[in-house]
């Protein structure tokens, strides 16, 4: 199958650049085919403008989605964003590799969503939802949150982490037609041993092993 | 009183440009003291990095963290974190004006929560939640949708717009001490006359003349 892993942290030596690369080892081994965004590496911009195309529907006044719906006529994007949307189309499985910040995507893979999930492309014409784009394609979020487990329950200091998720999880991957597959959850490795920290790259990577039998979860309805 | 208004569109003839100039004239005309960080217009780096910071607490790792905390000690932030966290603290409200963008924040607001919020300074030693930071300070969304407020309702195509609104509310907001006041919440903006824009306007004016006497919102426990 073809997996496409997006992933920023700013320290490539971080755990979740372990987890980037021990999901493109453990794929590949499995004789899957793996494409990668590795934001931070690319230097990405996560800026939304008139930079995102190369074709112009309304000069004096910027609209995006209005942009969009013209780009995806003409193909107008800018090179960075065609080559995104091209891995997208190619993928069967999109992975998210990121640090949880401030209970969501830290601003580079948002930003990432921002400019890649087009109009036209991506979503519109009533294709939303069981209709999306995406549908048949799963998708599933690897995260590192900084507290432990127990911060991220209802009633505990953040409260359930499936709400937390769940905006990501619903607005941009269900909204898009994917299979949402159960995050990958890992609480506090900067606080772990490193003897920890390789237990839970394994326990990823077997996952990975069989990721393809597994079924996909409800998102919620809150 | 003291207010701070953060604010992103990428096209300032937006609603959303008109939403942020007129809370600024609404709050001065009932005497109150207004700055801005108008993002789009200071092309803010929504980006984390070494940039962050002037001073170096380990040149060979870098977490963020570990920099901000060093940084509060040594008075080591860049010029541009530095002049936000001032009027951060210097505010007695923060509103933020944007649209939203796949069920959250747009990249570059989310970078300025990113960047700016910075343990050490923002939170951290046990100054979260209750006894954070910005306790005594309020804090409000003003956000526009795309689509209509019957979308956003349990049971609707995209859920509570509660829920879709809660990881800001509690995460950043809450988690750093402010008490939140209602979102001021515009669905479709793109599809009114003008006339019934000049309507929202009017109505954001009118709350906005008495916000200092609104009672917070209990930020929900899903």
């Amino acid at each position: 199958m073809k997996v496409l892993v997006v992933y920023w942290h700013p320290e490539p030596q971080s755990f979740n650049g372990a987890m980037f690369r021990r999901a493109i080892e453990s794929l590949e081994a499995e004789g899957h085919e793996v494409k990668t965004s590795d934001l931070h590496e690319m230097a990405f911009n996560p800026v939304s403008g008139r930079h995102n195309f190369t074709s112009e529907h309304d000069g004096t006044f910027f609209k995006q989605q209005l942009e969009e719906m013209h780009a995806t006529e003409v193909d107008g994007f800018s090179a960075e964003i065609e080559a995104e949307l091209e891995k997208l189309e190619w993928s069967d499985l999109v992975i998210f590799q990121f640090p949880l910040w401030w209970f969501g995507l830290p601003a580079m893979l948002k930003g990432w969503v921002d400019r890649v999930f087009a109009m036209g492309k991506v979503y519109g014409g009533g294709r939303f939802y069981d209709d999306g784009v995406f549908k048949g394609k799963r998708a599933m979020l690897s995260v590192t949150m900084g507290g432990p487990e127990d911060a991220y329950v209802k009633g505990g200091w953040n409260g359930d982490l499936d709400a937390i998720l769940r905006p990501v999880h619903r607005g941009v991957l269900a909204f898009t037609g994917f299979s949402v597959l159960a995050p990958q959850k890992v609480f506090g490795p900067a606080r772990m041993t490193q003897q920890e920290r390789e237990a839970e790259l394994d326990d990823y990577a077997s996952r990975l092993a069989t990721i393809f039998d597994e079924a996909p979860i409800q998102v919620g309805d809150y």
